[in-house]
């Protein structure tokens, strides 16, 4: 089930200071019309980016939380939105929302509904 | 809703020993007054950073925990205080009175208020 | 029982943006028809890897989460599936189904299932 | 409230492998009589290291944790003692006595009795 | 109480794709007759790994889990087994018994048995 990576299809994305190395289809495929993959459809000198948006390692410049990111990404590779029990899940739908991945938006705001009913029904200390 | 970036705007931090890669508009639009804005208010080599201050890969020395930087730098790009489970909020609240993140203090005093409460009322072992 | 590494054994990979190192033995041995072993079984210049898929600093390239890797990278260093608290196994289990290590998935499934269970039968708040 | 750093203050310290970004009047000012302050007490080519212990890229080789290094830096940058729940207050206090950090170790002391406490006053399983 | 460290005393390890730096006297003076310690036990030129074994940087490669060697190496410095709340101490077991760390190894043992006793006593839900 590997599947196979063109030559010109690895990017590593410089997201908050953080490096994450995949590949354009994982950015692409998932969620064709989200900005991410949007970012990065056109031919490999015709992504969305300018010069000035690459660092000297020759990685995409993204201003976003690398923390919350990776939750994101593994989606985009794997279709399962899969997270730590210390990660925050409002930080995910911050990012999920940015970067347009809205197939994972419901879940995440059911999630965080869920969360806040359970503590407002906490016995009071 | 990306915000576009120009050439010089990308700027890279040391803070405490880790880099953070962001814009120079994250860092002053949100806070305009902050010590932090200030900080990058100038033009790009109008910064009050001194030749001294900047490390050998161009990034601004800034001598603080970079842990409890992260929701700080994450507040400043999208306007949400979001941290895990594990984050202490006394450490971002320090960092936020460091750097005259004002808007932030009164909730995380709060924050720190209540757990306080809640302590108290443990029930003794 | 330490065990010998010869020269051309031991491989670099950049999963995800995170290097791991480890030794071809470690990726072959433990399960010798994984897909992971199985790309890494040829003599060392008959990698499954094409050129394109090594980074800059010759490690192999491989597009998935480093965070959920590292868990079986170990259990294929030493036979034992140990995670700290904080790790979700559901994204194990995806590792482990995508590098085809057969071995773990039914522990993983078992406890994930319990899990399930353990949240189902929580009392109702 | 920010500090004026001179030219030659910046200090990189390589504490067990992972670097720390800091400034000599962090490692002096607060506990001026400590052994890590006396480390950095010279003018800046008499500190008390000697070129063999000094990497590679100019960092102070320090051979103890950096894990818990962390929370002691802090505490020379802030005055305040604050680390996250997940990290053990016996690893700070090993590095604060090391350091000679004196004092931030009877609060350290203090919680480390008070969790012992907590834990034999548990019911009995 | 800081310990004199000569020049060729310094090493790095590469374990698992994360470095660490300590000192041969570290590796060799708590537990001599441990595996770990006779890897570093020849003089400086006489270590046990080939050349074959050493990375471009000059650490010496060891294939491990790096998340695990962390409180072993902390052991070593200090002469205290500490570790966080969300570590697994079966993970530091492993690697006690991989590198001959004799002296930890009951405790761990203790300890993994008691959480094991303590999970059997919950209340079934």
């Amino acid at each position: 089930a590997t599947k196979r990576v063109k030559c010109s299809d690895w990017v590593t994305l410089n997201v908050g200071g953080k490096y994450f190395t995949t590949s354009k289809s994982t950015l692409t495929t998932k969620e064709p019309d989200s900005m991410l993959a949007r970012m990065f459809a056109g031919d490999e000198d015709g992504y969305l980016f300018t010069p000035s948006n690459i660092d000297k390692n020759g990685a995409f410049l993204i201003d976003r939380s690398p923390l919350y990111f990776e939750p994101i990404i593994n989606y985009l590779r794997n279709g399962q939105l899969i997270y730590d029990s210390n990660i925050n899940p409002e930080g995910i739908l911050e990012e999920a929302r940015f970067f347009g991945i809205e197939s994972i938006i419901p879940t995440l705001e059911q999630i965080i509904a869920q969360q806040s009913v359970n503590r407002d029904n906490l016995p009071l200390t």
